[in-house]
């Protein structure tokens, strides 16, 4: 039996890497998500695995143990257990589990998949427990597990997994819900690149820092085509919608985190009749995006196939974090 | 025997398009030339031919009768009599002629092969007359025949043809020659993809009317390129002008001017190890250059003619147009 609990991965729309210098993006909850069924055991164990990762293990009295996976279990896996450990603490008592993960969502993708699996652990575990946990717990909690993950990630990611929608992010005010009644049809490529968002960070840094006089304005641009965005998602204009995303690939391209893979798939998008096309997140491989209209979503799915990518036809959910029925 | 003038090509090195909104763009003469070599006749006609373009044919009392070419002969060589006849105004007679052009200038690539011809052909014809033109009686006429070509041009291509060497161009202020002891190698890549400029522009031009406040940053950002290349030209750091050409093509990217034949060349180019690579002149096809230093520039263009298109290379030139010894 067990309980299910869900959350759904995200995409960066607009404003990657210029967020860092304060701009603003745009994020969106997409209907990729993560699955994770809980389970009691009869013993103190808390047995954790993810088929679609092949690894495997358990946490007996603080230790872990891979069964599968070895190190890298133990590393995808210690986040699950962060989660555990705060929800044992609200419940005022613990228990041995099964945590069975399956997910929907492409992995180190830059696509949020880890706060998925976090936000539906915390809610799977506290159903389990028989407690119940509000909107804001599940977003503490998933914040505390990107930490292990992360360092200090931004709260975007434990955002769009916990509420679902549409968010405004910045800097200095943080998260914000973006009012989107739209439909909001995706591509997503995954170009399956490897890529270390550290150096695609600093190598913008870099360039800002040797030629401030033309990153600037760049940025600035950047944070107009979120404002243009805002509108055009309030008066439901996907083709306008798809200009901005054109131009804001532009930009990334400028400050340099483009990738030859990228290009090829979102050159495919557009070809295929994708209404614009971008990378997504740190770029230098990982994801782009294509917006596209529902009557050309196949087709532009096989471009980005046929282009060598790993196409995702996604959209924008409302549906947060939430125990499956 | 017979004269025989030469003049340069040119190649756009930075701020084509924003050109038009009175942004400062820099210009290079490169070292393909066109030759025109001319003999005077027994008759009054005036005879002229190219063995690239294919085409032949003679004026006679105004009236031009093709032999090769047809149509598109009168078409392109209208201008070449348009400088025969000025030059005849000024040497107060005329004569029958055999003009024979001959071009390593790649036609109809935005390359400035039309004013090349002109000013070459205005010189020889001169010498012929046994006149002497000042350059700005050079400039003067081969922007005349330019005129017929392009309606109005901006004289940049005439000011190349005519003085070589480096040009700061700018809407308000015309063309100024920029100190340029540099050597800057370059490949040109030709894709052979046919475009409208006109188009282009006009694609431009809707873009910044309709999202103004996210296109003026990108042209204020082409502009501080530019003042940043005139620095680097001054210290002959080829690596900061390789990372500034790489950003421009970014602002290009982001206004819809580039191509996927254009982005493949480049992104070979890259890889092949050129220091910064872009588009030059309307996009939407025609050419790509890349910065490249020496010992590169036979790999870069063997990179770019195994992507498909067709590599030349060139190097700044200060020698304007002039008679050949």
């Amino acid at each position: 039996m067990g309980v299910v609990a869900s959350a759904p991965a995200k995409v960066i729309l607009f404003g990657e890497h210029f967020v860092v210098y304060g701009e603003p993006a745009i994020v969106l909850a997409i209907d990729k998500r993560a699955y994770v069924k809980v389970e009691t055991r009869n013993d103190k164990r808390i047995y954790a695995r993810s088929a679609n990762l092949n690894i495997a293990g358990y946490f007996e009295e603080g230790v872990f143990h891979p069964e599968k996976g070895g190190e890298n279990a133990r590393y995808k896996l210690e986040p699950v257990k962060t989660v555990v450990d705060k929800v044992f603490e609200l419940a005022g008592r613990n228990a041995g589990l099964n945590i069975e993960i399956r997910s929907t969502v492409p992995v180190a993708a830059g696509l949020g998949s880890s706060a998925a699996v976090a936000a539906a652990t915390a809610l799977a575990v506290a159903k389990t427990l028989d407690i119940e946990l509000a909107k804001e717990e599940v977003f503490r909690i998933t914040y505390e597990a990107e930490r292990v993950v992360h360092g200090t990630p931004s709260g975007v990611d434990p955002a769009i997994a916990t509420f679902g929608g549409a968010l405004l992010f910045q800097m200095d005010t943080g998260v914000k819900p973006l009012e989107a009644e739209m439909d909001i049809p995706l591509v997503i490529g995954d170009t399956q690149i490897q890529r270390s968002t550290r150096d695609l960070v600093a190598k913008v840094r870099r360039l800002r820092e040797k030629f401030p006089a033309v990153i600037e304005p760049i940025m600035r641009s950047g944070r107009k085509i979120v404002l243009h965005a805002i509108e055009a998602i309030k008066q439901q204009d996907l083709e306008t919608l798809g200009e901005l995303v054109d131009i804001n690939h532009g930009l990334l391209c400028a400050v340099g985190v483009s990738h030859e893979a990228l290009e090829r798939l979102i050159s495919e998008a557009r070809k295929a009749g994708a209404l614009g096309a971008k990378l997504t997140g740190a770029g230098g491989g990982g994801c782009m995006i294509a917006l596209t209209e529902h009557d050309k979503l196949d087709a532009v799915a096989e471009a980005i196939q046929r282009a060598g990518g790993i196409p995702y036809v996604a959209r924008k959910t409302d549906v947060g974090a939430r125990i499956e029925p």
